[in-house]
């Protein structure tokens, strides 16, 4: 853990990709591999209890690990080095079949499917766990009114229920994306130095399945060493949930700013806190999710280029994941926790929400008038009219409705008694509650409780 | 068309993103708001006609439509002004009715899917004809031996079929992918002027309905204008065929360096020569692969950081969007044309192939040594051995079996008669041909034709 | 120019890098070659004048030339082929003294840097107009008290020449360094085939030497076609130049939010309306420079991984370079340009700024507050109280002073008196008119005028 | 350290990012303002020596840092906590006086120039010797022949001391632009709650001034907490460096393939073996050259996107860069010691290099055939010829010379004995030499031993 790990990726997932649990992962693949070689009859089954029973991380003397990598290009080579010797001395005949037929790239592209898949399992429960605080919220604000704003600038009313149903409605689809993604994701490497299993020679395929039984994964038609698709499939996914979170988190941010304080962020003994100004109450929550969905792009940018593997094994692409991937993953538990904290505790203002509406004098309104006044005049000059009014009432600074009732253009159609309602918000929000009411039915359809539901 | 459209993009998808297209794209989403209002009585049926007649991109003045958006911040404004002074031209009580209760976003998204539905259909075609100029190539190289190459040397013979079927592989995922993904994308975009459809009052999901219908797309839970996973995950699948298709053509080019020589690209007459040197032939296709495909990383960064978009209209990073996706999309057609073009017309020396495995005098065949000697004495003390003698072959510039022959060790568990079939390179391909079958069968399964089938 | 060209890069930059251009810097290069070869007696002297004559872009047929580059992989080879067809029908004996001794790379890579002289040229003066107006806004607020703001949230008050000085004390250092990069940018490349000029025996340095100074660029002490730093760092200047400017806009847009109020974009007949809303002024111009600034992380990742290139000249990232630059240059342009408009125009409402420094009630004064107490009690202990005391008058929602006043630590070493100016902004903003007369010092004598000069 | 730090990263400026070295960065910043504003009588003297002793880094609790760090969003506010609890327990008087009139940003950002200033002090030193390891090899090989290579194909023949030079040429500018740099960037930032310096009264100057004098660094005219110009100077610098070299890796690795085996990289005992294969010699220090510099537009993208920092202090662009930019140098660290280790111990094999001119049996020669042949019939007559008689001894798979001999045209022009001093290599490297003689008189002139002097 680095000085900056609980502000930035909180424990949601750090742990799964320790060193510890890197170095576990592919010793996990390695006593899989010795069971089902056993099993096969490749190697005797005498050798497999020793060597299942060596295959513990902290068997390994990871300094002397890391800095044999530096020579070796990789940690499955001085990690088959310790092993062996670990087995060696329980067992020297068992220790000839440490490994036994494999490459380097199985040991830590099938560790890192088994990391990806207890990650993975977290994740979900995680972004489950976010959803129903968000489905929380969404039902208590079904109603809520505030403005709905476009380039930064009032635009028209919506509600506050809405504008979260919006975030629950794409992670609904992360969520479905997550399901089709996972067959095709957790699936073991196996390919031995070349991709051809040479050395099994004609035992290859059933060792392969063999193994992928033993470690519950897909065996996939043909070992995918050097083509890295699904590295791409997941790093996409989880930077687009964390892509989602953020601009919540940003609109959070938005909606706190002092003039606005719509909401605010929940508050907790000195969270928030500055070390100059002891008024100050800082959205230190969104700054932990901002911060770790802006390295996002660039880390996909890396991946991205590291699709680019040289024949069957890189010179580069290969080795630039193995940080990247953890680095994003682990930044998008952050971002998934903070997510939670926010959601659950979050305050929010809902006098301050209406207030706002207003503070336009009705300008926020003017779309609804134009609507009502294009059904005589036609859109655009609808449209032309209002906002000439809408530019005087901006320079005079005085309300909306006193200068439309005056207009002889508008009062022709429109009395002021037709005026009114059309200038209340809450006549102004459409179809806000239907679209939220079918976003928390797919909720429930993927089997959660219904916020709404009696 | 720019002076390196040709080159870099070709004509495979290009149009689809042209001017005129996503003109069309707005056009054709107005001309079906007409129908589906109409439908719903919210307009006047003879509106329809009228409006729909105008909707045709050569109606407008494009460079006006042009200098316009730099005032109104986006074409819709300024084509929406347009299109109804082609109505009015006609029917002035019809233009009243253009764009009604419509919102810019509107337009430009929804005719952005229409863009995209067109260009996922022409790019399942392309993916299809190449993964079939694959399928050919893998069933002509089924048993065509080679190096195998890890960190751009020499590890173990492969067959050139098994390092295509890679590819296949990957682009058989690819394909379900799109699959999964196609019914997510290609949604409607309607929300009005903050994703309300507050204009349209009660009968906003009925309109919805119809146009989602006349424009034959799904109709989503809530208008997504400021969700952008879609956008995500529609260039993310772009990027990463990209990718794989990029690793193809810089293996490719790796193959063809002067001193391998294994393959060439397709001759053309005028194809691949220099300005300076007369006996050049360069890989010109796999340039110009490489060139698009190192774009996408960057590319894909601009729109992860786009995500983060503000509120119910963005400011920035929805307009980041409008230039990038399209550059994306078009420069993976380029990609998969001459993709298309290098797997049908590739020159392949399988001689050389054969050739190269012989250039280390045997030293690609050592694991296969290592793994007869270590039933006998372990796979680590067997590797150490042999990695001795292979040492040894390396400093004197010498063969290895004769060395492996005359070391006492090897020679006390494998003889000389042993030794020579290990050494073999056509023995050591191990499950090649499995793998590749099953990917053909699977490619099969997706309903195409076997290349190996009888 | 594309649709979205007014909009998002306007005309500032744009004609520098159009195709016409791209083709006569390379024209003007293959112009000055025949000339330098010429003087050196290389070439016929007779040969020069029929080459320079055709060397002009309208004599090409463009449509022609880019598709012959998609055979020939790049545009020189083509440009050359007609150049010389364009010689020989004018002098068939000076055609044979075409593109002599030279490379294709040689005329793209010395063509770029023609067109970057120029568009160095106007982008120094358009960040001279930028500085201009930004230092007459500067002076203008010199004393103008608004909020600052940290963690989007109130902290301190500070002037509004202060913000702004920071952008131009930060345009101060890019000025600064753009004189350090030009001269070294400015450089020829002339390497013929492999870098060596080896076409023109021992004659190359000579040639060399007079072909840079016929273009009066530098002449490198060894061609760089294959070290793309240059092309970095002109590239790095620009986004960084961008993002100078980005963090302006965005601070702009901000504070021009409908709650905050505090600026305006300029009005403009027809500027920043809505298709559906007649009341909204969008912040245009703003969303032009985030739209344009957002795409520069990712033009600058591909710009870098494109300097990874083979040998002496690349398969992809010297190609992947060619639109990129471009692109990149010409939307700086574009942010130049509004950027420019936005300070030139833009309208400052000072009684919201004041105004909104007491929203609060005083609460952004409480540093001041501490700060005093804090030479009674130490600097922990003051924040501590004032920190309670703030978080009380958030809770009540009531003023600051009279909780200070009531409160028995405080009262006992400040008492209402001596509080009463602690709570006054203007007396808060301390050394800002100081950074801020500094910083036009500065820009005065980089040779301007300074506007607070008498 | 973690696992992967030895491999990727080495030690060379790991320690300088360390999270020691970020605490006592802080901490340096916060003895220095005790002491300056001591002299100017801001604070008392007696001060002073409790709040300097007390700022060592082993006096902190690390992981009470972290962990604070997650609620107060960064790591300055718990650090002055811990730190006036250290000074407290040793003088309660002095623990008053701790930060005073500084904000966390002052703190951090100065800490992070007080890294910096270490890091580029090692920069220089590792940078230079990189360029001496360099310069050594270029004078070893300023005659040693090889084919130039583009496209990844033959070219015509260079030098290796050439090909080297470029690089030379590349850190020769890299090095000037240090030189440049580094002023602008060893700046303090000192500027209180939101810049203003409030909190320090009228005597703010002053005690900038004594601060910078104190750490020697220099005062700017403004504080720059928000403009991040400088971040990106030093990121560009450092990523650029990187790329430098990352191509020099590149091409290493290219040159060091089986087929290719140019050179190779230094031989030590268990450095680049394979977990499969016993005669594996992968190029373990280009791959980890490669996988950092694949790394680094990435993380460039990510620092150019976190330049929009908001108002006076950002939400998440700042916090964004805490990671990326400590990671970027780090990684180039480990290039610049890598880069070393293979510059010094680098076998080449100049025979090897000599045979592979002539593997296209006297194809690379073409130009110079050409080039002769021009004189007599034009560029592009002689260009054409000589292009055809080419593709006719690629398919006859036979030597050039014999061809060109025979051919009527050629022969008219060019007799037997003329032919063959045009097809010998050593005749072909041009200006080589000269290049390189440059470069390393340009190397001598910043005050180095030039290796070719007597």
């Amino acid at each position: 853990m680095s000085l900056l790990t609980p502000l930035l990726r909180t424990h949601a997932l750090t742990d799964f990709f320790s060193d510890e649990q890197t170095v576990q992962g592919m010793l996990d693949f390695e006593a899989a591999l010795a069971t089902a070689q056993a099993q096969c009859g490749v190697i005797p089954t005498s050798a497999v209890k020793p060597i299942v029973d060596a295959c513990r991380a902290e068997n390994l003397d990871f300094l002397a690990l890391a800095n044999a990598a530096a020579n070796a290009g990789n940690l499955a080579i001085p990690l088959v080095k310790q092993l062996t010797q670990c087995v060696k001395r329980v067992d020297a005949e068992a220790s000839r079949y440490v490994h036994w037929g494999a490459t380097s790239q199985d040991a830590i592209d099938t560790g890192m499917v088994l990391q990806l898949r207890k990650a993975l399992a977290e994740t979900d429960q995680r972004l489950q766990r976010v959803m129903q605080a968000l489905a929380g919220q969404i039902a208590l604000h079904l109603q809520t009114l505030m403005p709905g704003r476009t380039w930064m600038q009032h635009a028209l009313p919506i509600t506050f229920g809405l504008k979260l149903a919006g975030t629950l409605d794409a992670l609904l689809r992360w969520q479905q994306r997550l399901a089709e993604m996972r067959p095709r994701l957790l699936a073991l490497q196996f390919g031995g130095a070349a991709g051809t299993l040479a050395s099994l020679k004609s035992q290859g395929p059933e060792v392969a399945q063999r193994l992928a039984d033993t470690l519950d994964l897909q065996l996939p038609d043909t070992p995918w060493h050097s083509q890295r698709d699904r590295v791409i499939e997941v790093a996409s996914w989880y930077a687009g949930v964390g892509g989602t979170l953020g601009k919540l988190a940003n609109d959070f941010a938005l909606l706190m700013q002092t003039e606005v304080a719509e909401v605010s962020e929940p508050i907790a003994e000195g969270r928030g806190g500055s070390s100059a100004m002891p008024h100050k109450r800082n959205p230190v929550t969104c700054a932990a999710v901002l911060a770790a969905v802006q390295r996002m792009p660039g880390l996909m940018a890396t991946l991205y280029a590291a699709q680019i593997q040289q024949h069957e094994r890189a010179l580069g692409g290969w080795q630039a994941e193995w940080e990247t991937l953890p680095q994003l993953i682990v930044l998008v538990g952050g971002v998934l926790e903070n997510s939670e904290v926010l959601l659950r505790g979050m305050q929010v203002n809902t006098q301050k929400m209406r207030d706002d509406l207003d503070i336009t004098h009705g300008l926020i309104m003017a779309e609804s008038v134009t609507q009502a006044l294009a059904v005589f005049i036609g859109k655009a000059d609808a449209h032309h009219v209002v906002e000439k009014i809408c530019h005087r009432a901006i320079a005079l600074d005085c309300p909306l409705q006193p200068l439309l009732e005056n207009d002889p253009l508008v009062s022709q159609h429109l009395s002021a008694a037709q005026l009114t309602p059309l200038l209340d918000p809450a006549n102004a929000i459409g179809s806000s509650e239907h679209f939220v009411r079918q976003v928390l039915a797919r909720y429930q359809e993927q089997g959660n409780e219904n916020p709404l539901s009696p």
